[in-house]
């Protein structure tokens, strides 16, 4: 039997590292994690990376061979090949490509999660046959990944695709990036979190909610309450789709996707933030945006989305060679 | 001597179109105009339009050899080719590119007026060797393009690019698009003047601008009477570059571009749009792009630049053509 071609897909997590083999057709396989240790010297975590990655590459030689290593990080710049001062990492700036391709010896790439995502969609997921889409990840923050002719959106610099931090109002909350009424800051895990605190403190309606401590409060148990027919925890989703609808109806105009993916933990909440994101921005729409935009699910399978969207990365990147030499 | 490749570059504006020949250097030669009449039926624009450009022809057949048609017009969808329900003209949907390929039997392309003007740039002016900038049209209205990866984004049904109706204030002015508050209802020539009306309403401050009757009041006059030091004037301008730099940090954050090139009327004005455009855009900035972002002029002589836009887009296409037959 023939070896199979695997890229290696990583994807770097505050908490967690996870690495994968990624196959063609989008299987992952043989994945496993490490810690991140983000408080510790990058050179610790590579070095450990290193060999983890190669007591796999043992396992499998019989098996599979390695064709490149895609990896998506948390203020990763697909330009340079670096992270650059990611905010939960102590890492500084570092170049992750040049020590990857040092220690393997095969072709690297890098960009942030939310780009990856979009890429792992376009190869693997929901967005097989779209040449313009958007990815929206709605986790700790928001995210998102611009496609548009087919391609990913890096802009001049290599960190475009900041939809997360697009204005929904001036004077509104206080973002983690400094400045005020931020997207994430309302469409997030924690803004939900914050929409659900407001209500409770205005209103005086009863709510299963005012019994869970504040610090215990989570985008998940705001998602069961709701599924419980709570008015406040239903209210806070109500709100959390109209700021995202929206916004992304700006995002509309900008690029006029096909659709439009959400991703990541509040996007599991189902119709709960589907229909309302759906509603409002197809109210917030200019005319000719009208009834065209998809709003739809990501169809990468949940645990391994990251990985598999890292190693889409590198497939990308490889064909992209192959068209170039023709 | 050996003849000249030109393109045919076509403008249809609402009271005038223009036409002129476009050489593969961005010389725009032999400009003509017919006026648009966009009461009568299309048909008859396209016969009057056909005329002109067969006498232009002959008169040229011994200097110049006719390879492409590029028209940019209001409406214009560059997929199918069409015009669809332009506002001013009463010509419904109509396959515009069917017509003169049936007419003059070469390559021949559409868009509208900014997609055409971001082309112009790209081929002739002042993005020549940026793969990611963006556009933005100040005139009767507020038009965008943009270009990212070297292409530019038309979207998944051609009319990507509406940043002028991205909104800036959901309780704003209403605008001619049916919804309030658009970006277009502050930063265009009308927006400016509705913004002197109101502050001239709100205060008692002395201005000049009070001897004029409202309804010959023009964004030109407002500039005139702001070079002369008028305080209502000069705020008008800095509201104006408060709203157009605020939007467009939303727009930084979508695609990371290298520039904004501001142009047409308003953008004619100078330092009194750009500076304030640009100060409140650096403020609005998500820190990772703050001190990257030009904001520049066009690069276009200005009486050509739409026929120059409409002629680089078929140029612009027949170089596609080229690239895909290697």
């Amino acid at each position: 039997m023939g070896k199979k071609d695997v890229a290696i897909g990583i994807d770097i997590g505050g908490t967690n590292t996870a690495i994968g083999f990624v196959d063609t057709e989008g299987n992952c396989i043989h994945k496993t994690t490490i810690s991140t240790n983000g408080k510790e010297p990058a050179e610790n975590f590579f070095e450990r990376l290193k060999k983890r990655i190669n007591s796999l590459l043992e396992a499998t030689s019989n098996e599979l061979i390695l064709k490149g290593i895609g990896i998506g990080a948390p203020n990763a710049n697909y330009y340079n090949g670096t992270v650059e001062y990611p905010p939960n990492l102590s890492w500084g700036y570092i170049n992750v490509i040049d020590i990857l391709k040092k220690d393997f010896n095969v072709p690297a790439a890098i960009t942030n999660d939310a780009n990856a995502a979009a890429i792992g969609e376009m190869k693997f997921g929901a967005a097989k046959d779209m040449r313009d889409f958007i990815i929206i990840t709605l986790g700790t923050g928001v995210g998102s990944g611009l496609v548009c002719n087919g391609r990913l959106v890096y802009g001049a610099d290599g960190f475009a695709g900041e939809i997360g931090h697009t204005i929904y109002d001036p004077n509104g909350r206080i973002c983690g990036c400094g400045r005020k009424g931020c997207l994430e800051t309302y469409a997030s895990a924690g803004g939900i979190r914050r929409t659900v605190l407001e209500m409770l403190e205005k209103s005086d309606s009863p709510s299963s909610l005012r019994k869970i401590n504040p610090e215990e409060l989570t985008s998940k148990k705001i998602y069961e309450t709701a599924m419980q027919g709570d008015r406040i925890a239903l209210d806070a989703f109500e709100y959390t789709g109209k700021v995202l609808g929206t916004k992304l109806a700006d995002s509309v105009a900008h690029t006029s996707p096909e659709a439009i993916i959400l991703f990541g933990g509040l996007a599991a909440a189902g119709d709960l933030i589907f229909e309302p994101t759906k509603r409002h921005m197809e109210n917030c729409l200019l005319n000719v945006f009208k009834n065209k935009v998809k709003i739809i699910p990501s169809a990468l399978q949940e645990g391994d989305a990251a990985v598999l969207g890292a190693g889409a990365l590198i497939w990308n990147e490889l064909e992209k060679e192959q068209c170039a030499g023709n």
